[in-house]
């Protein structure tokens, strides 16, 4: 029996775990999952007779060093913060090592040692990051193999609700970690290239320049900018590309209504609010309004952000009840972002029986003999049930199907990397296909970003 | 005689050193002005008898240490951080010290010594802040006495153009250091409290959330809240206020105007510009815009911040030019707050013969004897050329007084310290009415936040 070792058994290691334990007798695995909660771990393991579920804290030194010592190979799906710890230890006991995570700057410093043990180090090879290189690079690496010479790359994801269980009026539940839906784009300036000119994009614009982008079947989505989408420029051998721009899928009219929350300063997650605990939802909408001994907290934010009455931005506001003054806040000193967290949560929990849905979209734009063609691409993946949701497959199965061929050394090239050697990326787009993740792709005539073209 | 170090001997010491030369006589003083630039410092110096210039720099340490040892009280008017490594000396050879600027923490944490070895280190003894804390304590002090229970406290503070130097139609230029006028308001949110009730402003909304206020014969101007005007809440003893406010003075219009650059992102102070070297100011303009293959950089603005073309507000960009395709920004990785303060400094550099002009305004709402109260207070000083600027004198001046009264032993009690005592700012105030640095006081109605009562 081949050990592999699984640290964090989160949401997001359902379908990563399935894939591995219905595997686990044509290819000899036990399956060890170790979390902080024993529960986790057991829900995961069901019970399987190749499965075992130990309670582990990832800062007791002698229990990991134990586990990882024990293993075959190591997963993490721990946040990416507590990484590091596990690599020192793989490297001191020769054990590969798979992550859904971005490298981080500690990560990549160990590339030398990782190499020169011969040991994988895979990284970034989940959803986002993970299936948007590998689906990206295959189109690009062809364009390139046919002697064509990228000038566009648009990439988009979204994690959103299935159609079937879209039943408000933001289109939207938590779907994925709430913090960072409700941080997301802050901590710096979203910065892109387009045909040639780069462009900035301040956290306060964010969600009101958005690019629509449309699914056949699926109908109109928005996509709002990424901080940095010229991080993969090198990496993906783009570096002279004219466009280049990463964003986030959502439906249209989500970040219309989100600008609100920006605008009044409510996503702020850098101050703590005075007297938070005691709150009610009403104050707390109040506190970014200015001071009147008369008119309602309605009206000066109707007035405020120019909102009209009749506008199904206000009928979102009501629909999450942020004028309620009988709800109380109840956070101790929470920062406005933990607060409107809370105030989302009540609204945006996923029911028992809801479904998610996974979209990503790709655009290449290419020079060929001359000719300047485009290229388009997506992704759908539907959601099962609350457990094997389409995060947690499109996470975990390119996770899983990673480590199963790093251990049976099929993926062969070592060092800290993401996936984006044919070697690598080919076989795992390959397998995913038989579970449904596959991409759906046209050849459309190049449109660039001019609209006379669209 | 006795020897008065003046360490940093740039614009806003002017009037600080003709003060204490045209006093040298009478008083005995020899005057030492030490500046990294020995023309700066002998500028000041104008030959006087009783002055000396030299050159020196804050980090050679022996010749600081012997200017501080053979001196018998320090004035630093460097950069707020270069005060430490002064004030350490300071302490080791029993030096009294005086500064126009805030307490850091460090300096704070010197109390102690300072206390026990019997010294004074006054800071905040200049303008804002000083004029401003010694002018609202004094009022303060003395409903306190009178048995009033102050409710309601706001201040007000600007550096301005005199109005016949008021001749472009931001009514504005920079008679202080661009950098903060261009990074003002950023690294967090404007709090304050209003009848009660906690507010908060996100920086991208300070520049639209601003107060009117009208100064006899002076006419209206507008404030724009500061980041933390709860700072001295409890150095003023006003715990239980129910409205403090702090804010910056503008003539009407300039921060709907600015909201412009904070709406594109063109202060932001956090990243470096791509290719700013050979960017032009179109470019500067244009790279906070969506591409467009045919669209103006005019007309994407207008749409993008919906500025009607017989808008004022755009007479005031067509003003500073940042439409100009052949002004080269010429500075190498640069932020876009660094090319927009280079873009304003060419529009807003003071001419040789304009006078700048300094507006305080305070108000005081209190309850005495079950009556509310309010008193309106205002103090605006005009420059008398572009040496002794109202800048100059009002930071200076109040310096210059304390550092003299702490020489002759009227001010005594030891410690680091702010000009909250009544030893302290009375004299001061009183003297400074000697340079027409004076407030006008009227007791009005008492009208709080309510507009029926406005």
């Amino acid at each position: 029996m081949r050990r592999v070792l699984i640290i964090g058994a989160g949401r997001s290691a359902s379908s990563l775990v399935k894939y591995l334990l219905d595997k686990s007798d044509e290819e000899n695995l036990e399956v060890i999952i170790v979390d902080i909660s024993l529960e986790n771990a057991q829900k995961l393991a069901r019970n399987h007779i190749n499965a075992t579920a130990i309670e582990f804290d990832i800062f007791d030194i002698d229990s990991r060093q134990e586990v990882i010592r024990n293993s075959d190979i190591v997963i993490s799906m721990l946040p990416a913060r507590f990484h590091i710890e596990v690599a020192k230890d793989c490297i001191a006991f020769n054990k590969n090592l798979v992550t859904a995570s971005y490298i981080s700057k500690e990560l990549m410093e160990m590339d030398e040692d990782v190499t020169s043990k011969g040991l994988i180090f895979m990284n970034e090879v989940g959803l986002d990051p993970g299936i948007d290189h590998m689906s990206a690079i295959q189109v690009i690496d062809r364009i390139k193999m046919q002697g064509g010479k990228i000038i566009l790359f648009e990439s988009f994801t979204g994690g959103l609700l299935a159609p079937e269980s879209d039943n408000n009026l933001w289109n939207y539940k938590f779907t994925w970690n709430p913090r960072n839906v409700v941080t997301a784009g802050q901590g710096g300036v979203a910065k892109f290239i387009q045909e040639g000119k780069y462009k900035y994009i301040p956290y306060h614009k964010i969600f009101r320049r958005t690019e629509f982008l449309e699914i056949e079947g699926y109908g109109k989505f928005e996509a709002m900018a990424n901080r940095d989408s010229l991080k993969y420029r090198e990496v993906y051998g783009l570096d002279d590309v004219l466009t280049m721009y990463r964003g986030t899928i959502r439906r249209v009219g989500f970040t219309r209504a989100w600008n609100v929350f920006v605008q009044l300063g409510m996503t702020d997650d850098t101050f703590v609010m005075e007297g938070s605990e005691d709150m009610s939802y009403r104050d707390f909408t109040n506190s970014f309004l200015s001071y009147s001994p008369h008119d309602s907290v309605e009206l000066k934010l109707r007035y405020y952000l120019n909102i009209d009455q009749d506008d199904v931005l206000w009928d979102k506001l009501l629909e999450i009840d942020i004028f309620n003054a009988n709800k109380k806040v109840d956070l101790k000193d929470a920062t406005p972002a933990q607060i409107l967290q809370k105030i989302l949560m009540e609204s945006w929990a996923l029911d028992k029986d809801d479904k998610d849905m996974i979209v990503m979209y790709h655009k290449f734009g290419y020079e060929l003999n001359g000719v300047k063609k485009q290229i388009e691409s997506n992704m759908v993946v539907m959601g099962e049930d609350d457990t094997y949701t389409a995060m947690a497959k499109t996470v975990g199965l390119p996770v899983a199907i990673a480590t199963l061929k790093i251990l049976n050394g099929e993926i062969k090239t070592p060092g800290v990397q993401i996936p984006i050697r044919s070697e690598v990326y080919k076989p795992i787009l390959q397998e995913l296909q038989n579970y449904g993740i596959n991409f759906v792709e046209k050849e459309v005539p190049y449109l660039g970003y001019n609209p006379i073209n669209q």
